[in-house]
């Protein structure tokens, strides 16, 4: 007898236990996360989680259009005193790719200002088109400023950041100065970063305090003339060109031109930074693979050579030596580098950018 | 009519050039890989591509015995002089988890033995339960070592290797010496290895010649007595627990002791290496998250001390400080390494392990 009063109690508890877990889950405060500050956007947009609003470019190949409907590179900034960070969203239904995690590729990641650096708080995959999660908690009740990073490589259908019921939530404003536009593949894109904060861009961003924008391409930054044209529409203080793995050696020959001078007359005096292509991994093995690496940077090379030659200012030009180290394992798939390639790419390319950045007043400001 | 002519021959052009790389593909010879040399595994097993046979530990944890049943830490080697080399296997039905890539979850990787040492050749990902996949080509006619790792969160139910006809290919051998089995959780299992090949253990073999065995077992390392026995009577030269992120504070003051009391005598005179559990990233901001691995590591070091003091030999101890760096960017999910975070692992913890098996005679043959 005592023994069933006992067990009836403890059940009676569990569900307690059971019903307040829950509550907490069902009692989170949700807000349209575009109500909040939305930063690394090129422009306002129709669907507040894209990056550019490609019905005013129907020039553009369809390939890009669709790549600029992801939200990558888009970071949502906020506050609150919220001791949980919550998050529900939706995605569309294609597939994650296979050298990327579904966190990465449809995913979302927090970052949270601690002693003055932004700090790694929590991430999320997908459980469906449409996921609810916690990022984070356990978090404390004091005023803490937030970054949420948005999918790499799919789009945000929706988006809303969730607190606890009567916790503060409010947008931070901008925390990134100046603005530089990264044009690149689907190394600029993310591919292959294990989540959406680690994309190359994005960690730059926060090593730097200055804005650079992803306007990665993935597979797509051929430097059409209707791609060169948008990147030269975009107000920036500066460019950097990292396309150079996705064109053939014959479209580097016959497009980079145009892209870098038109870039040079509807943004004069802006620095343009041009990068050779990382050298896959797979091509030190795979002869032909090596072989059009070669075959692009020499182009690519060519190309800068001849256009500094006849006067262009304010180019400048890295080589791809040695960015992923020597061991050939930064890579997930022989040409996508993961966060340790990332690690090293910008170990070197950091302050190779800073270096040229800081010859101009603009950026003369970093701390 | 001239031009249509040009069109015709263009057309036929462009059909014979298909029908010769998809001829390519048909004439792939293949081969069972389990007919090579299977490397990897702690025992004979019904099924080639698992771990254990855990028909023979009928007191194992459901979730243990599920577990081993993924090919985590196996690798064909074999030779070929084949100027591509394939694959085509079957896995389970299930889901890649969030935070890992399909590449890693269910995918094979490749290495190719260059200038002496093993260096990435190409991976693949599933195309669904059965895949076929050309991992590496233009590798020329010489004849090649070969190392193929299998997926790390999923059985291998079957795995054919393919090289172009008339092509040598016969098993390698074994590749590694000596016999180092670590018991561990997720993160020896391979969570979040970008790829099979970037699991800590499969990378400190590359690195020492040395044959670390993965006995990952994600989220259930947990010291059960069954478990306990199972690792106690698998000889190996040494033996490493890094177990401490799966059970409870309680769970390690409850069950170290029968762990390695059990093993010391089992196996007398192997070295026993226990290490703590790395720092959750999450943990920082996470109180909770944070107190609880802290609880664990403390719990660990005093059932070791313990132990120490009471006289048992060959017992070495590693802490966990500084494992993962101190910039936070080192997991996908705030718990599971990268790439990146086993880089940084493996530059502190490969010293170390080394110092102490070098005590060892069996070990003194280091190149």
């Amino acid at each position: 007898m005592k023994r069933s009063i006992l067990l009836l109690l403890l059940l009676f508890c569990a569900a307690q236990l059971v019903t307040a877990q829950s509550m907490q889950i069902q009692a989170i405060q949700y807000r349209p996360a575009a109500s909040l500050y939305v930063e690394g956007k090129f422009m306002k947009t129709k669907k507040p989680y894209q990056r550019i609003d490609t019905a005013s470019y129907p020039e553009l190949p369809s390939a890009v259009k669709n790549l600029l409907t992801t939200s990558a590179g888009i970071v949502i900034s906020f506050k609150t005193n919220s001791d949980l960070v919550a998050a529900r969203w939706c995605v569309t239904k294609k597939k994650t790719g296979v050298n990327m995690t579904a966190i990465a590729y449809k995913g979302l990641d927090l970052y949270i200002r601690s002693a003055g650096k932004w700090q790694y708080a929590g991430a999320a995959g997908p459980t469906g088109d449409c996921s609810e999660a916690v990022l984070a908690r356990n978090l404390g009740h004091t005023e803490k400023e937030c970054l949420l990073y948005l999918p790499l490589y799919d789009e945000a259908l929706s988006l809303e950041v969730g607190v606890l019921p009567g916790a503060l939530l409010e947008p931070l404003g901008s925390q990134f100065r100046n603005r530089v536009l990264i044009y690149g593949s689907s190394i600029v894109h993310g591919a292959s970063a294990s989540r959406p904060g680690m994309a190359y861009p994005a960690r730059l961003s926060r090593m730097t305090g200055i804005n650079f924008f992803n306007m990665g391409l993935s597979g797509s930054a051929k430097m059409e003339k209707a791609a060169a044209d948008l990147v030269a529409s975009i107000p920036a203080d500066a460019y950097i060109l990292d396309c150079i793995p996705n064109p053939s050696p014959e479209q580097i020959r016959e497009r980079s031109a145009y892209l870098i001078s038109t870039l040079r007359t509807r943004q004069p005096g802006k620095p343009i930074i041009v990068m050779q292509s990382i050298i896959r991994e797979k091509g030190y093995l795979d002869k032909e693979a090596g072989a059009r690496v070669t075959a692009q940077n020499n182009e690519i090379s060519r190309q800068v050579d001849s256009l500094l030659r006849s006067g262009i200012k304010d180019l400048y030009f890295i080589k791809a030596d040695g960015l992923l180290g020597a061991d050939h394992e930064a890579t997930v798939d022989g040409t996508h580098p993961t966060d340790l390639g990332f690690d090293r790419m910008l170990s070197i390319l950091r302050p190779r950018i800073m270096k040229i950045l800081r010859k101009y007043p603009a950026f003369r400001q970093e701390k």
